[in-house]
């Protein structure tokens, strides 16, 4: 039995998951890659270095995010988010690392996050806004 | 720290995973959609239902597979794929679905897999064959 999840049940899945794909696409390449996260209803916060994600983010924004969830055999649910990637700086690359460092610290931090440093010369605070999302629970 | 896994560690986390992400990438969407697999060392089978992804893998069959595992707190595994989407019809999807079903029974079946009903007029089976894959281990 597949069933649609509603707006809010989609918002408890992407509030409980601290592990999420990315899925870009730039230059005739379609890249999936796992970041751990942090959602504050509106958007999805990432802290990362430099590298192939964010390259291919920055050439083309419109990006999508997944994050799934296997309950008990033969139970899942997941939620699909089409958004936009938006870079952080100043002001807002603060407040993207204070809400990770405050997922964290209540129960995230066992998944491997990185712990975010904002001197860090390589980081890249992000965030994807979520501009439509569905999500699916299946059950049998 | 950040490792780099050799092919033969892809290998392997092909094999133990039961649940991959694929991406793929068509009319300027990219869509990142969870999917119940089985690996033969070359190419990720999936027997699935008429559907969105298939619309859009048929469209663009160049796409993304990505696997993902948290073994323990800061301690994670992922490999990314690239590969080709091919459609398997009459002997292939028989072998395909023998494929599922021979990886399910021991114990991927957990996992909430679809049963494979070769006479579901819906059903769609298709392998991604493997063209490049990278992996990565980080411990902390």
């Amino acid at each position: 039995m597949i069933a649609e999840l509603t707006n809010a049940e989609i918002d408890e899945l992407l509030h409980e998951q601290v592990v999420g794909r990315i899925g870009c696409h730039a230059d005739g390449v379609t890249y999936v890659v796992p970041v751990i996260y942090a959602y504050d209803g509106e958007s999805v916060h990432v802290a990362t270095i430099e590298g192939q994600k964010v390259r291919m983010m920055r050439a083309n924004p419109s990006v999508c995010f997944e994050v799934d969830e296997y309950a008990a055999p033969g139970r899942w649910r997941s939620a699909i988010v089409q958004g936009t990637y938006e870079e952080a700086e100043g002001d807002e690359q603060a407040a993207s690392l204070a809400l990770l460092a405050e997922r964290f610290a209540r129960g995230g931090d066992g998944q491997g996050a990185r712990r975010p440093e904002a001197h860090d010369r390589q980081t890249v605070c992000f965030r994807i806004r979520v501009r439509e999302a569905t999500g699916r629970a299946v059950s049998r």
